[in-house]
């Protein structure tokens, strides 16, 4: 290169004018972008290829030297620079609910939490090697390739399996061939409102009378009666003055958490360190100030909360429920301090709208149930939150997201979100059907209590076969595998020789050394399943030599599992579900307890089935 | 202030040691943050707030001097510093196509292009009265309202209309009430496929037999053969190796474009300066370098090209279609520039699909008819394509959208991009409805030759009544009517008394003066239609004196209209669309030459509704 340098002083007034030490710190520096995955430049080298004048030059030469030797100069370069994979939990124990790739490749990424070091065992990721053809340019596809080499590599490469989930057979769905039917033990369709027929009837009216598509965005003739009655039901589902409707509650909270943030001035969004990517993305499009708290940890939001002005607009932003281990957000005592520091509660209850409460409206209403139940929500927990988003997607077994607050917070989304604006109306038919759907849930609770019994029935018999479940007070049972080659064996095993469909949840969306099955049941899932379930895990654990609860607790524990003091009281608590006042009726009748839980099954069946033959 | 500065200075080591210039420069020069919303701070007052001891003290203060004075000098600092709207059109006679209200209130919005001054017509954005509670808390709601006064200043509240598509009635939709019906003018559905009852009666069978939603994402049970089919399909539509389906094409443009963006290593995105909203919040996501070029200007393009050095990695992103004036891309000449210079082709064909080509695969696929008609896709310019983006929501008539690319690309942000992984899959009926109208449009073409027909009639008939059409070669009518207030009268004129729907569009949708009425005619706009329309018009621009065509051509044109020099020739030809043919044959048969469109549209009329028989 030395002739390249020497031309290049020669034209170049900054090279001639600057101090050869200057130059020196320049071309060892490295930019800081700290990407795992974009590679590194020096400082001298960016400006350099940022001059018409040097980028030509140095494209040149790239191309003289071929390929090749730009592939070895690039490597060695990010090789030093770019290290292992960050995780952002604060916990180290703690599985991180969802984690979006981009994030770990953006060039701004923020650093990690204070104090929160990079794990030791999240797997290394490769260097790019960035690829310049023959001619000199950038060689894309080769680019496009390095990039999923590396998701190869680090096993976090995703193989989507063709589930054809039938309506009329719920939880059975079609593989590729409509011979090969399997259980479906994994699908957020949590109450199997996707096939109730109520639903699809209201859903068939809309879209013959209606049409396909909306049309337009809101703005622009794709405003109807629709969405109007949608967002007057999910107001009222949250007693909140107004609701809006978006696409998906993914671009719900990136929307919202996005305008809000950056509209609001000077704006600190405080932040669940299990949060999920759709939150994350929406405070990072913010361009706000992020904090990050622990898990759940209140103490951890208060010190957080404290050491800003009182009068500065703050955004808590947290769940009800987190999607992969299921623990559930203190919302009450979340309340209380964003009372206390003059903050904004933004609660995302998208895995509980539908599945807790009198009226399904999550877990804020859950929390209040008598006042609920009786229609006064004012001064409840529920009342205190500021905004909630939610699914129509998952129990409600549509599509699209929604915020709901006050009228005036949601005129002014509205207003300003560009994720709304510029977004055509989701159709008339699918806005028809949740909201027929949500009433539906409304009005009657058998589907939720149904599920909360299937979900406990499953538990208790993974716990009695000694078959890790992590400990949690929701609907969602992840089963502890600590492996990814392990987690997807289990799972193929499942779907080859039990056909049973539970999708592995492995690294990026958990710690390494955390993966595991997320079982998710459903009203359907009565017992014949969930026996030819619990068998069939019992035999997979065997067969493929995985850790039991009993191996964990020897260990002394990991992430509840095998810690005998982690017990946690379900949301749906034996009160509600009935159990205990069966459970002294069937005392008295001289029934014996464990059979409790089965009757009390039988009789929810019976109720279910009566009610959709109704509805049907 | 004056006790607490003492008090500040005696316990702050920073304030003791920092010198009274550096003070007194840090107290006066504005945080460079240049929002016209959320108001300026002085960097002095930035770190204080961010002071644990300082903070508080601050608060503390703010709120004994309670709300009122923590308002007056909140406003008192932002008069000074916050100005006019800025306005990012290169042009000032373009219109912007959308304008994302969020971008200009973003606290790290980028400057204008270099050479591009503030608009001075553009309305001024009042300051935001920043409110503190009696108790020291920011006052949220108060904040909002600030927020929606704004809008209201500067007309651009957005008042939505209750406007129900009729399925059966096409172009017909009722109101709020059912009996108050009003023709749509202004629907995307662009070719009546949100009616079609063969794309209907798909998706009734798929709705029936596979449920309302998908039940989860596309990793965790929400893949399915109805999202492999429209893949394969899309696939074949654009002749790319793959495809991929997502919620919207505002979430596909922003998530492939900010994944590229900040995965390339050091890339620079090049925009056209009329880029739809969703391409802007990509680029924006994407963290990396963006350089906006003028509308349609290839010079300017490949100047700022060639600045940049040939290795670096670049991504072109335009349109085919923009949508609020018409204007079409110039595609070939863009991919000629992007092979010289090494950059990636990102084309939104939003507008497009459906509507141009022998197979409706757009405007790139328009342009080489004859070889794609036959078959032969290699080496035309829609093959030389990277990167196509379009929507299932348009002429496509349902709701959805996608990417379009080589298999490496697609699959590399299938595997990275949050937006597409985090989020529920589109419900089996939705896809399947999708497949079918994209099909029936691929082996169909007489939809979009008798849109292309209908337009051609409006936009004729207009000019002879001397209403101003702005000049483009697509079927977008735009309206011009150059003032906010007018053309929301029109436009309320039209619905009240014409019962004739066409919504109004202002800014920040187009820039102030460019107000205009955005007609899109479809097949369904028979010429009693036409004539109500062209008619309601005519009297609707007398009643309100509204400028005409020939007096902006006295004032010397403006944007196109009442330019004599500005024809501009269809894509959809004379020859294309068999006028040229019909004229010989007219001329020979003794027809007079004004009857020939009529003529044809008898003809093309009876095609489709042959074909509408034979489907249905």
């Amino acid at each position: 290169m030395d002739s390249v340098l020497r031309q290049s002083k020669a034209m170049c007034p900054f090279l001639k004018s600057a101090s050869p030490a200057t130059l020196r710190a320049m071309s060892t520096v490295a930019r800081p972008k700290a990407s795992p995955l974009g590679g590194t430049m020096s400082k001298l080298q960016l400006y350099a290829h940022r001059c018409p004048v040097m980028g030509k030059a140095m494209a040149v030469q790239s191309s003289k030297y071929g390929a090749a030797a730009g592939i070895r100069a690039f490597s060695a370069q990010t090789k030093t620079t770019t290290g292992k994979a960050r995780l952002h939990t604060s916990r180290n124990q703690e599985a991180r609910a969802v984690e979006s790739p981009i994030l770990e490749g953006r060039k701004n990424a923020p650093p990690p939490p204070p104090g929160v070091a990079a794990r030791k065992d999240a797997p290394p990721v490769a260097a790019t090697p960035t690829v310049f053809s023959s001619t000199g340019k950038f060689s894309y596809e080769d680019f496009y390739q390095s990039e999923l080499d590396k998701k190869h590599k680090d096993k976090s490469y995703r193989y989507f399996n063709n589930i054809n989930r039938l309506a009329k057979e719920f939880p059975v769905a079609h593989m590729a061939s409509k011979e090969d039917k399997v259980t479906v033990w994994c699908a957020n369709d949590y109450l199997g409102m996707g096939g109730n027929q109520h639903v699809l009837n209201t859903m068939h009216e809309a879209l013959e009378k209606y049409g396909a598509g909306a049309g337009g965005t809101r703005n622009i003739s794709g405003h109807n009666k629709h969405a109007v009655e949608l967002e007057q039901t999910l107001a009222k589902l949250h007693a909140t003055e107004s609701a809006l409707v978006f696409s998906s509650c993914y671009v719900a909270n990136d929307a919202t958490l996005a305008t809000l943030g950056s509209k609001l001035p000077d704006c600190v969004i405080l932040s669940d360190s299990l949060n999920h990517a759709s939150m994350i993305q929406g405070i990072r499009h913010s361009g706000t100030k992020k904090i990050v708290f622990k898990h759940n940890d209140i103490a951890d939001l208060e010190a957080k909360l404290a050491s800003l002005p009182l009068h500065v607009p703050k955004i808590i932003a947290f769940e009800s429920v987190y999607s992969m281990c299921g623990s559930i957000g203190p919302i009450e005592e979340i309340c209380n301090l964003a009372e206390k520091y003059g903050a904004l509660t933004f609660l995302d209850e998208v895995h509980a709208v539908g599945m807790y409460g009198p009226t399904g409206a999550g877990v804020a209403e859950h929390l209040d149930w008598e006042a609920h139940a009786n229609g006064r929500p004012r001064g409840t927990i529920m009342d205190r939150i500021d905004i909630f988003t939610g699914t129509l997607a998952k129990a409600y077994g549509c599509v699209g997201g929604y915020i709901a607050g006050s009228a005036k917070f949601v005129d002014m989304i509205r207003s300003l979100a560009p994720g709304f604006i510029f977004t055509s109306t989701l159709p008339p038919a699918t806005m028809a059907g949740a909201r027929a759907s949500i009433e539906y849930q409304m009005a009657y609770d058998g589907d939720r209590r149904l599920q909360q019994l299937h979900t406990r029935a499953v538990k208790e018999e993974l716990n009695a076969r000694d078959i890790p479940v992590i400990p949690n007070p929701s609907h969602i049972i992840p089963i502890l595998v600590g492996n990814a080659g392990l987690a997807k064996a289990a799972s193929d095993l499942l779907l080859q020789d039990y056909k049973i469909y539970v999708q592995a949840i492995n690294y990026p969306t958990v710690p390494v050394g955390q993966e595991r099955l997320r079982v998710t049941p459903t009203p359907g899932h009565n017992k014949e399943l969930r026996e030819k379930l619990v068998t069939a895990l019992d035999e997979i654990w065997t067969r493929l030599d995985i850790k039991r609860t009993s191996q964990w607790a020897a260990e002394g524990g990991f992430i509840g599992v095998g810690e005998p003091d982690n017990v946690q009281e379900p949301l749906w608590t034996d009160k509600l579900l009935g159990i205990e006042q069966a459970t002294q009726e069937a005392k008295a009748a001289g029934v014996p307890e464990n059979g409790i839980t089965e009757a009390l099954l039988a009789r929810e069946e019976n109720n279910v089935n009566r009610v959709m033959d109704v509805s049907a």
